[in-house]
């Protein structure tokens, strides 16, 4: 009683196990595993000095000058939100109502159907091919708006730039590209912005800036489209100390870079390995891999790594029940992981 | 284009003026003016040597798990959000779809408007009398959702529990008890939740705690709405920071009392100045009092009061336009207030 039908059937989202004892190697849910720049720390220990009894700047627009100097747009093309899901949701709210059409390739980022099921839109969900490309039924849908996880998430897939401005160019609604990864990609659709004029680029600080605990992420659109999604913002949505911080974190944009290139590398020889080990890695852009388990199978390899304190990501689901999601973590961890792996294939392998 | 007609016809709500320069007196948006907790900077300041890479606690547990043993109620009897705004926002989105109808007396915060704007739902929009008790016309509506600041913004005024149970009870809908100013006021309805089915109490630590830069508020209500209610907030909706200032703030909840003991004395002295100044002050129960002005008038003194660095609140709209709205802010900003009010009403009555 009292909540509305589509949100009372709606089933919880349910994140990625954080276990509150330490000890764990974590692996699950994509973090990322060295700590933010020094600077950052630095800039949190000025602001928690500073003056937490005031309001934050309600546009955060120490981060957004800093964006736009970067991406050499305008700061107007930019929405600091509190993390990725808090811009998600305002863009949702202002462009999709009761009984319109949400569309979104699947398997992808779960909350794309949470945010349609709570505006109580339709949703079109179009299967990925096995080779993750584009699907063509996305193309010239009648949706309001379109989500494109790229890299695509739990697939760590990504598609190219230029099959994102054929996309664009289909829809008559928004075309948002979600980019919460694209910084261990290859490219970015960031410069398509101002010039497709239906495409919203959202990217986060809490993956590649080591910052999730932060709760920062922007989106990137025409000036027309920032100016309406502020009224579904909230008033003061990113705190003070998480202004600093990535204010910070951007005037390091080079540290970011190094461990960046430090988890790409690490990428490379944990599918190496896995593939050895019977394996079907896909082709990673982001800093995960998605892989089809051998025998004993996913699930059991999911249990017997966690009950071993190694934390990866499972979903019990439909297709999704064969693979495992492995977050790229340190070399130690990774080297961690592959042991335990090799015990619990090889043993089952010989039982 | 793009967006939905029910945003596109939306003005853009505008928060209070926040300099960046110093320099103000800055008693416009209802802020705290004495810092927080020196116990909450110390938990920032370990914090921010802490997991920063990490997603928080997705429920900020260590929160809940405060509050529940303050108030004798459950941890399940409570959500935590990234500010009160984030937890109205989730509630209406949880109660109100398109064509419900929403319902609040006003005047009062702006947000409830927006929320329900931003829904697609109705307005039942109930005028508030002169004396600010609950009016008549709230009272057994078919509204989804109501809410009540109680104290109410910007009027300061406070209504009776008694008259918030009566208002429950009358109700079909949700009831929701907006109390953020709550702490400065002679009593609560957290002691009715649980109680009261359709009542939800929602708290902010931004004025009391002095925490208006960190982004934290919780919701209690009985454990089947908070379970809707979770569906509707994003993974990660509070970051670590804030959960560490909040537990930290709560476990030293003395120091809150005493600053509120002080700007409660600072608030009489203010009235009493104000009345004799020829203002005709509402009782306030919060951390601000609203006024009405005496020549040259609301807007004058505004601005003449701007010109001098000294920021209070004018709404240039309908009767609001009649009033000021000051915070309550340190002995020191209250008395250089009303030296400058005291020239400016001075000067005008002699020429």
């Amino acid at each position: 009683m009292f909540v509305r039908q589509n949100v009372a059937k709606m089933q919880p989202y349910v994140p990625g196990e954080q276990p509150i004892e330490g000890g764990f190697v974590k692996l699950n849910t994509n973090e990322n595993p060295y700590p933010p720049s020094p600077e950052v720390v630095r800039a949190l220990l000025a602001e928690a000095w500073g003056a937490l009894n005031l309001y934050p700047d309600p546009m955060a627009n120490p981060v957004r000058d800093r964006l736009a100097q970067r991406f050499h747009l305008d700061r107007g093309m930019f929405l600091v939100g509190n993390g990725g899901d808090d811009l998600l949701t305002i863009i949702t709210r202002c462009l999709a109502g009761e009984g319109d059409t949400v569309a979104y390739p699947v398997p992808t980022y779960i909350l794309y159907e949470t945010l349609a099921d709570l505006q109580g839109s339709r949703k079109l969900e179009v299967p990925y091919a096995a080779d993750f490309a584009l699907p063509p039924g996305l193309f010239g849908s009648p949706a309001k708006v379109t989500f494109l996880a790229n890299p695509n998430s739990p697939s760590g897939t990504s598609v190219p730039q230029s099959a994102v401005q054929e996309l664009a160019a289909s829809l008559k609604g928004v075309l948002v590209v979600d980019e919460a990864y694209v910084d261990f990609a290859d490219e970015s659709c960031i410069f398509l912005v101002g010039k497709v004029p239906n495409l919203c680029v959202l990217r986060s600080f809490s993956k590649s800036f080591s910052l999730a605990g932060l709760r920062i992420g922007y989106v990137a659109a025409g000036e027309n489209l920032i100016t309406e999604f502020v009224k579904a913002k909230d008033s003061y949505n990113v705190n003070r100390l998480s202004i600093a911080a990535a204010a910070a974190a951007l005037d390091d944009y080079d540290y970011m870079l190094a461990n960046v290139a430090k988890i790409r590398r690490t990428r490379g020889s944990l599918t190496e390995a896995l593939t050895e080990l019977g394996f079907s890695v896909l082709p990673s852009q982001a800093n995960f891999i998605w892989a089809k388990a051998p025998e004993p199978g996913a699930a059991e390899i999911y249990q017997t790594l966690k009950s071993r304190r190694i934390l990866v990501r499972f979903w019990d689901r439909g297709e999704l029940r064969d693979y495992l999601r492995i977050s790229i973590g340190t070399r130690g961890q990774i080297d961690a992981l592959l042991a335990a792996v090799r015990d619990i294939v090889g043993v089952k392998d010989a039982g």
